[in-house]
């Protein structure tokens, strides 16, 4: 049974969670859009999307969701308000906890910021990305996708190729394959590397070369790269890029030819990723897209339920 | 019967399409908010408003349309995040279909990008104005804003004074208003008068001087004019411009004596409108608002409705 | 028997308008949630927050407070938006009127905004801060908190201190506070005095320290200081201002044991207040947001249905 009041990350999650919310997401994939409409287990709650890093498609995804579900839906941008400015995180949080918000959700630049304040609210924190540490939802929803494309996870084989060091993605990806039986291969110029990429779990573990981490694979996951801020610092520029680590139609070729490709999104056409294997049938980015939006509807509604149960006990 | 999954211009529609809008329009424009809401013909379905140019106006127009017919409506206005960075306009369309849009109402800077897109999507694509060359919605509330004010269009004589080079609604409102028969004439500072204005359709001309243009119209619709961007430049000043082609009281009494008054907004008062004929008696500007709605509703209606009927016979 | 039409100020308020609101807001504030949707008595209304400054915290609990009055909300930020660009104020809300805006909450830099469009529009006005002049809601909901904490205003001691010249706060709630009659002391740098304090009310007075202000008062009222704006030109710096005018937990021991401390947010730690005297037990800064909600409730209805009344009676 979940317990969880906040989703704060893979880390925090059993096996036994995770399958929970794959279990609950496909429920909410499966059902006819209208009848989900009349369920609205969420409704007269309040969904407040919290975001200090603009993200469009997260965003949207969880909007969307919440609004699926019933809930009122208030976007409040602190990047792009004056009002905030000199108010703590704690503050802004409490003050949303006092307009009522069941569940915030909360994406931040710094890492632990959602574990920080989910210590010191009554409304259930949703992490959305916080720094390089993780991405919970996005995990989910690739691992949704995975199996979805009718994969077993137990032996499955991921390839995850790109700015490992800078990427929430890879990190919740990496625990949460690991934590369902997948070998994660992680790949990406040494410079964009961990220095301790198996400490992530012992099915975990830096493959240099592409077609190394490739070979074999059931899975092939692209990271963006972040061309205007990496190109000339971290690697030497977006062609050399494109060549040595990027996704191409012959590089997937080394993988099981049933592979199933993926991308967190926006893509780089031609960068980490050529535009026919991102357009091919072996791509699966937009069904990641569309899963998105079922796994967040489970979690935001297995969070604010584990939130009245334990006002309920208290 | 209207067949059209997407509104991509006035070009694409027949004399009956045009009607059929129109009709769709009178009724929500007729029925009662509270019975509107209660119709909610687009319950449970979603609706975007993919604006690539800033427009508070035709967005919280359909924004309203979209609510008031039950749908989900989410805004995205990549201008101003940094996350669609590199995405092109497809992969982003592509990702709001996988994100459940049933439409996407899409402002554009590039001619052509709803044509384009269209033909890519699943969802219905409505164009809220691309470039200079269709802003189809504007000029079908123009003609229910004309209707409603018991003029009919067969001979109607039109008057439209501007910068017409550069003008989507200029365009869309000279080909439905020739397709409905009506007599168009276009006027305004030779450098914003385009090469072929009479390719628009054959009871379409320019008429250099506004005095000649606006005589015994049934109809005079001013333009926006750019002043920030075609003072200095396209024309000598915006004070010149309002003597020359501006819409005062002088001019308009050379036209019909129940002649109405029409401008897409916002006005530049004392530019190309003088203040007391915007806020005079023939001035339907807000009226031509007010319709907006309605049309909205009657255009999201209809494509989404198109669109569940293709689906069901493939 | 409320009458207004419009909320623009509280010195258009009576006596028993001001105990009207905060009853209705009370009826709000106690009814569960569940059943507060059910009501829904704005169903079908359309209310739109224009903001020409930028305030994540009062227009968010507006959005709140129609959402859950079943109203649709379309949020106008023209400071974002070029559209309005030379368009006039009154331009802009007369289009919203046309857009079917049944209110408008507008929050505009200049003094008596509100005011001058309230007496050209259909639409219900709201006056969510116009300059200098007046913030109406927040000092309503300040009042009901000071209620909700069992205070009687007859006889109350309030003390506000800060930045009173350019305060809108400070100014409605004087108005409020005076009216209900309470004994208001004003107080802050002699640079941040308004000239004649004691036109605000016959019990209206400036006390130019802060320990005087503080002693024996049952409700000590913080404002936020502009630190950027105003360090180093009305202020020698933030420090010497905490120093001298912040309410600290060594000042507040001077004001009534049952003291109550508030603040319209956000606050500044360490400059206007102490955290730990933010933080402390006598702190009711989250009640007041918690209240905001309740009494935007009350004021959306109240404003709305005499408007609906003016209509039938016209």
């Amino acid at each position: 049974m979940w317990t969880h009041r906040h989703l704060l990350g893979i880390a925090q999650l059993s096996r036994e969670d995770i399958l929970c919310v794959l279990e609950a997401a496909l429920a909410w994939y499966a059902m006819p859009r209208a009848e989900a409409k009349n369920a609205r287990v969420l409704q007269g709650r309040s969904v407040v999307n919290l975001f200090f890093e603009s993200s469009t498609r997260t965003r949207t995804s969880f909007e969307a969701a919440a609004k699926r579900l019933g809930a009122d839906v208030v976007n409040v941008s602190p990047q792009t308000s004056s009002v905030t400015k000199g108010e703590t995180l704690l503050d802004t949080v409490r003050n949303l906890e006092a307009l009522r918000a069941d569940a915030i959700v909360l994406r931040h630049p710094a890492s632990g910021a959602p574990d920080f304040v989910s210590g010191h609210t009554r409304a259930c924190i949703v992490n959305a990305g916080d720094g390089a540490h993780e991405h919970p939802t996005q995990a989910l929803l690739d691992a949704f996708t995975i199996r979805r494309k009718g994969k077993r996870f137990e032996g499955l084989v991921v390839a995850i190729c790109g700015d490992i060091l800078h990427s929430r993605v890879a990190r919740s990806n990496a625990l949460l394959l690991g934590a369902l039986g997948a070998q994660v291969r992680l790949c990406g110029p040494r410079t964009l590397l961990p220095r301790a990429a198996e400490a992530l779990g012992p099915t975990v573990r830096v493959v240099p070369r592409v077609e190394d981490a490739v070979l074999g694979a059931d899975v092939v996951m692209a990271l963006r790269i972040q061309t205007e801020r990496l190109a000339g610092a971290m690697i030497p520029s977006t062609r050399e890029y494109a060549q040595t680590f990027g996704v191409g139609a012959r590089v997937l070729e080394l993988a099981k030819p049933d592979a199933i490709v993926m991308h967190p999104g926006p893509i780089n056409r031609g960068v980490e990723i050529e535009s026919r294997v991102a357009d091919g049938p072996q791509s699966v980015i937009l069904d990641q897209v569309e899963a998105g939006i079922a796994v967040r509807m489970a979690v935001l509604e297995l969070v604010v339920g584990a939130g009245d149960s334990n006002r309920e006990r208290a």
